[in-house]
């Protein structure tokens, strides 16, 4: 029997092993660091088998997983590099990848390791919120190095398969953080930041659909997310700057008055959105996996 | 057999013209104003019974709601001033509320206008998308001025219960808009400033959860909500200049690389989140209806 062993039983990690159970003839090893996560994922049956070691279970994965924060997963790479198994594929979860891809320079060779970002998430964490059904219908963003091998892809294809991934996107690290600073990094500075508003407590009984969905991933983990904003400066800091100035753009038309200006403005980004609404219904932006 | 009159039949008000049929001894008349609006409401039985004359109604009508964009409502109240039967109840659904209240002062005496909220709604408009079932555990907000009687009241809050509204939440025009610049129409500005970058169209396949909901909003009607905007401009302007300084912090904590400010302002953001959803789940935002 084969072995994936899945690094950090977090919400993503703890989902990922649920979901990889009965993945072909492979045996899931889930390492954890606390009893807590221990107990709770023996409880859940999130993988087939537990360990607080997984520098032990290494020589013999022939798949590992890293579900750690970043920095958690650049360690990891860097203190176990002579330990991976000769022929593994390493994958993780982080979401940057430019980073991540870097570190992962240290490896000797024979040992590929493959970027990976599965688009899934909640704005809780741990492994009491972990569910194998998690991924569903969610991307599952590939950033092959250039010694990926056609084995790897095809392998971690059917895993991506098997925890029923809607789509499977490849694309560059730099592409990737360049566009996730947009989709994904600036909607969590705009909600942490309309939750910084002094009228957030005052708000009650005021707040509609639009106020809930913008702000849900606010209860994030500072820790980590941290990590992630500062791994991606350069990109989150042109995205976020590009907003401020439509922010004040919008407020200058309001501000003067300027009807036709506002008008407009807003036509032209409804009309954006409806045509990429429509688009997204007629699935044409489902890529074809590799 | 009492009668409601709800003019405009669009998504607000089809929806409220469903939601209130079967209210106690009261027929619910529809005024529509195209032939195409008329077919589609008749066909849903979005009311008792269809016009195309609400002026010709207003001697019978009892209660009368209007469910016109802005300038429909204030227009159809200047215009018909003194068309309104003496000690009949009129409610509207304008998103702002100060402007309107002030439209309302046209109206002779025994003749009661209470400024009426549903903070319901969707991203799609117009009769197709109506339902009866729109407002369902959503806050009912309620701005009566001081002519507003306890009969009124009374038979307003009748009507919310039959329209399964959450909660009703009573309070002044001027809180009602300074709430709303920052709950809704914010929310509705950060989406179109979202929309109007340049990554919408190549980011396909890199959204996740967060992009959808902070986005969904943005497909808005634009001469509806250019008027909305306008007509709380102060409000709203000061929401948006209070963003952007807010965006302009984060970013300078990630361009700085200032870990330690970025850590603490996301851990700060994040607890009230995680707290005021605490109060939610707990129930401390219902308000005691009137």
């Amino acid at each position: 029997m084969k072995k994936i062993l899945v690094v950090g039983l977090g919400l993503i990690g703890g989902s990922l092993a649920m979901a990889l159970r009965g993945f072909e003839d492979f045996e899931v090893v889930g390492a954890v660091r606390s009893q807590s996560t221990y107990s709770k994922a023996a409880e859940r049956h999130a993988a087939d088998r537990l360990t607080f070691d997984p520098a032990g279970e290494l020589p013999g994965a022939d798949v590992v997983v890293l579900c750690q924060d970043p920095a958690g997963i650049i360690g990891f790479l860097r203190e176990h590099r002579d330990r991976f198994k000769p022929g593994c594929l390493i994958w993780d979860v982080c979401g940057v990848k430019t980073a991540v891809m870097e570190a992962a320079q240290c490896l000797p060779s024979g040992v590929n390791f493959i970027g990976c970002h599965p688009m899934a998430g909640k704005e809780v964490s741990g492994i009491d919120n972990a569910e194998g059904t998690l991924f569903r219908n969610t991307h599952f963003i590939v950033t092959p190095g250039p010694a990926a091998t056609a084995e790897h892809l095809e392998l971690l294809r059917r895993m991506a398969d098997h925890c029923r991934f809607g789509d499977v996107i490849i694309t560059t690290p730099e592409r990737h953080d360049e566009m996730i600073a947009y989709t994904s990094q600036l909607m969590h500075v705009i909600a942490v930041s309309v939750c910084a508003d002094e009228g957030l407590f005052s708000c009650k009984g005021f707040e509609g659909g639009s106020f809930r969905d913008c702000t849900r991933v606010a209860a994030l983990d500072p820790a980590m997310w941290t990590q992630l904003f500062t791994l991606n400066a350069p990109a989150l800091c042109q995205v976020v700057g590009a907003l401020e100035e439509r922010l004040r753009q919008y407020r200058q038309a309001i501000e003067t008055g300027d009807r036709e200006a506002l008008s407009a403005m807003l036509a032209c980004a409804s009309g954006r959105k409806k045509q990429i609404d429509l688009e997204r219904a007629r699935g044409d932006d489902v890529r074809p996996a590799f």
